[in-house]
């Protein structure tokens, strides 16, 4: 909101609607629903999960962010997303800037952002929306393809004046109060709406009342909840909360804050917003003017003593954080807030997408789970999702995933640092294994840098296969280049910090699954190996030509994570399913090129050494089915190793 | 077969088909299976069954039937599947008589006794039907019904002659082998066929070479296997079956086994199959011809001998029984043969019926566990039968349970016998307790007699339940009237014999629960003390005018019965879902009067009683959701009657 200088209606005003909310109805969908529903959340449109948190007397946060300028920055700004997603926001938002094509399918438009955001981050997103200077028709199609994109909410505003001073058009959007008329008109109840609100009044407007009118009018023509502009006082919050309420805004207020990171962008801010810095807080910052670290201190502390004095109030139930798309200031005023959620509860062992069309999702692949956004890019143009069971909902063909370059699922790493963790030259297979094992250990490779992401895992290590890195190590280092795995556990509770999930009061369970790529040679000892656990362990060991060997029975799916919860039927978020494992087998083996082949010259050693791996290794999953036993993969291994040597 | 004298095709015979047999071609459905395969039996033909028992090496049994004359008789009989049902009998045929109007609706017709046997019972079921005498018509009207009902096989004979000599009719069906034809012309592959052979050719025949012709010709019209008539020495079986091999018949042929019962019945049986029976047999029979319990015993002793010696020729690998309804002999040779499983595997915890609609059906309301049957006959006109999940499948609405006469809802016990378990004459509630609490115990009632059913539950206490009998007798004792209740389990092999159901190598779960009626005065002290429990304990309480307490989340089923299996996905077959215990509601309160107020004479104070409890008392279901601890509903019953005193 603050990067785009956007301005409420001024003037006098057009004839305004009966003054009926539809915003206030609830759509609720009193029919029962064939999911277990774990997570009330996901079924909540946002003006519902408010006034459930409200109800709840939670309290909550949300931030707001811009769209980046260039790929790399979307790159970035992603990652942040999951990064700070992981704190546990109510929504986030993300502005819309005219000026840079913002309903286009650029990598860096608001759109496709926004868009990011809902359906691969999961994450609850307000698309902001401006009205001036466009027509009807535009901004009808920008809406419907957010509401295409699964996109729910809207932040409704005005814009900048196309020249410097405002020229009311005849027929055109001249205020937000028209975006939100016309969003009601030609969407229904679909959208929930959101508009700005100005503590000090807007600056264009002819009067703080003026001004607090025209901000009902937006509410009565259909807005569910006010997010305000940054102030510095709490009491210019307060007061401007209780004039609210005085004329008859019933609805959530939320005030917009922003933690001061530094002088620069104050005075940016400052010019852009038309609002005066107090003088107290000038008298602190101006000495300090080139001491960037003092004045990100001075506004983190400045913040959370403003955001206690509003939570302390009773009246603020929420907070919103005007980020400037940087991490450390307002994650660490939430942190000293105790608003951050360190272990968020997750509602399922991965990351739910938030788009309409997914809710009901809660089976997966096991095979994708650390490539969820490449996941749900190829299963984008479902109609159905699996819903408790694996088999009918999978007919539909995985996307093709040809478009490595796109910008959610590129490695965040530039190809320098990424030949300093995975090797300027390779000299053997060895030489592979080495980096597979350092990036299980966390040590340092032979030059002395962390792997820290591989091109099946763009993150580090997760918490759950930590506890499994010392086995890992031991089968690395020989030459399974393991991809993926998880312990088996044998009904934990579901409040776990490693592997619960789910609502309290329920217990978890997996089968223990081990994935990796290994040679010809291996595989040969090991189907040996596998005659003496046929009852017990399930595998499919596949090459880049399709050559495919399995004891699944049926082609059928294998259950390998479930939760048990009171009152619910079982749930089963993750599977082996031999029928996707031959999808994902084409992703995983062109990874080794498209990530890791490429970063080398053609016909170059390191190429061909990583060119032979993809050619001749395989690709072996296993499970083991008696999840209440010791694990038993890791004898597999061994008598495997036994066996060869 | 015996039961209908049916007779093969004699005298010329028209052209012939090409000789390819369409039976032979598998029809095999290769698409994947959207539920997980428990039991691959659910999803095979019988042909295909036995094809695969027979490469497995198995060894296996079936039964023949004919139909009662009564509706009394119609009760017994199918009490009689369900034990000899559990004896695992591959499948079992039901005879045609032309005379009892076989195709009819009655409930002693052939087609409602195969149809009974099928779909409540759950047996695989072949269908005889004859032609002669029969209008094309006529005949395409019994296949059309019994593929309607859910029947999948048929045996194809010709039937007696309408007068005493026989009459070719010129565009009739004369010959077996005309009505294969015709099954197969008129409903391609959908009907697995078998046809009669006779070891020592048809009494009709020109002779047994053209008999074994008249076979053959039967066969490559289309037919699957082959079940003979009964014969009394085994190497007049094995000699019949080399010389079918030697003139090309490659199908299965099944023994016809016939275990002298009595006198009468062999010479009867001789009258009408035309049979001589063998000197060395006469011998013994005739002077022991008064001693029912000796000629049965010699019966026995024949059959197991035949049939070893037929099993150890490595020729035979199944074996048909003519039972002639009874199950005193047979039952005996089965169990010495060893073939009888005494505990044979349950893929799921409740019988699935055979109807190939529901076979996908793995789900069910815990509520008519006791009285399965009045569930399948509720439910028989869904379309759609719950997989995996209640949620979806569950909206269809349950059929009215107005027909409480219904033959196979009814109670097997007689009036009389039903007035001495239940009380001649009711005192007051109390005496209500002692007839719950003696059909907990087992002990004898006042009058001396034992209670072995209840209006919920039509058999003796099922062994999971004798688990938790100190408690329910406590309970029952003063006033919590218990119709249902299973243990917690947390994780016992599926091969467990008491709670174990499904394939070997997997584990069973259960949520413990209770369901009873109780006084309005008990519920009040409930409630109170359920309150501490909130979290642990779902309960749902309503009495006959629907007033309804619950604590359901959201409507939502409880999954209180799963299962982990090897390379699978879950299986939860018994949920406790809130909309079907509405339905369930009905009928359990229903049978209060129906089935007891009834016995007693309109205005008794007896009857008042029954009428009284139903009138006032609350059906009460529990479950404790914390499988893994011990069971507190015992403990919360303990609170309420503490909280009382």
């Amino acid at each position: 909101m603050v990067n785009e200088a956007q301005q409420s209606c001024s003037g006098s005003s057009s004839s305004r609607s009966d003054g009926s909310s539809s915003g206030s109805e609830s759509s609720k969908d009193n029919s029962r629903c064939s999911t277990p529903v774990l997570d009330a959340d996901r079924h909540e449109r946002l003006r519902e999960k408010m006034r459930r948190r409200q109800e709840a007397g939670d309290r909550w946060f949300s931030l707001e962010f811009f769209p980046p300028r260039t790929a790399n920055g979307a790159v970035n700004l992603i990652s942040r997303f999951d990064r700070m997603g992981a704190g546990g926001p109510l929504f986030i938002d993300v502005t819309w800037h005219p000026a840079g094509d913002p309903g286009s399918d650029k990598e860096t438009s608001s759109m496709i952002i926004a868009n990011t955001a809902v359906n691969y981050c999961g994450l609850e997103t307000i698309l902001h929306m401006t009205c001036s200077n466009q027509t009807k028709e535009d901004i009808t199609g920008h809406l419907q393809k957010a509401k295409r994109l699964g996109l729910k909410n809207i932040m409704a505003l005005r814009g900048d004046p196309a020249g410097e001073e405002w020229q009311e058009e005849a027929d055109g959007f001249n205020h937000a109060v028209d975006l939100v008329k016309h969003i009601r008109s030609e969407f229904d109840d679909y959208f929930d709406i959101c508009v700005a609100g100005y503590p000090k009044g807007h600056p264009e407007a002819e009067s703080y009342e003026t001004d607090l009118r025209h901000l009902k009018e937006k509410v009565f023509a259909g807005a569910d909840f006010i997010i305000t502009q940054l102030f510095f006082r709490p009491e210019t919050f307060l007061k401007f909360m209780k004039d609210c309420q005085a004329i008859g805004i019933t609805c959530p207020i939320i005030p917009g804050i922003f933690p001061i990171q530094g002088y620069h962008s104050l005075r940016q801010l400052v010019k852009l917003s038309k609002l005066e810095v107090p003088q107290e807080i000038k008298d602190v910052v101006e000495p300090i003017k080139d001491n960037d670290a003092a004045i990100r201190n001075y506004g983190v502390e400045l913040a959370v003593s403003m955001c206690r004095e509003l939570l302390d109030s009773g009246m603020v139930h929420g907070l919103h954080f005007y980020t400037l798309n940087r991490e450390v200031a307002t994650t660490e005023v939430l942190k000293r807030l105790g608003l951050w959620k360190e272990d968020p509860r997750r509602p399922l062992p991965w990351a739910v997408s938030a788009h309409p069309k997914r809710r009901v999702e809660d089976v997966r692949p096991i095979f994708w789970a650390s490539r969820p956004k490449s996941y749900i890019y190829r299963t984008q143009e479902w109609d159905d999702f699996p819903n408790g069971r694996w088999g009918n909902s999978s007919s539909p063909a995985f996307g093709e995933l040809k478009d490595y370059y796109l910008f959610y699922l590129k490695s965040k790493s530039p190809r320098e640092e990424l030949l300093k963790m995975w090797g300027e030259e390779l000299t053997s297979e060895e030489s592979v294994f080495e980096v597979f094992t350092c990036y299980i250990t966390g040590e340092p490779n032979r030059n002395g840098y962390k792997v820290t992401c591989m091109p099946w895992n763009d993150d580090p290590l997760a918490t759950e296969t930590n506890l499994l890195k010392d086995q890992l190590e031991k089968v690395n280092r020989r030459g399974i280049l393991t991809i993926n795995s998880q312990p088996n556990i044998n009904g934990k509770p579901s409040t776990d910090p490693i592997v619960g999930w789910g609502p309290s009061g329920g217990y978890v369970f997996q089968k223990a699954y081990l994935e990796f790529f290994t040679s010809s040679e291996i595989v040969t000892a090991l189907l040996k190996v596998l005659k003496k656990y046929e009852l017990r362990v399930n595998y499919h060991i596949v090459n880049v030509k399709g050559q495919n060997i399995t004891n699944a029975p049926d082609l059928q799916p294998n259950a390998v994570t479930w939760g048990i919860f009171p009152g619910r039927e079982i749930i089963q978020p993750t599977v082996v399913d031999p029928v996707s494992f031959l999808y994902w087998k084409d992703e995983a083996f062109a990874l080794w090129i498209e990530q890791w082949a490429k970063l080398y010259e053609e016909e170059s050693p390191s190429r061909m050494i990583i060119q032979y791996i993809h050619d001749n290794y395989y690709l072996v999953n296993l499970v083991d089915n008696d999840f209440p036993l010791e694990n038993c993969l890791w004898q597999v291994m061994e008598d495997t190793f036994e066996l060869l040597n």
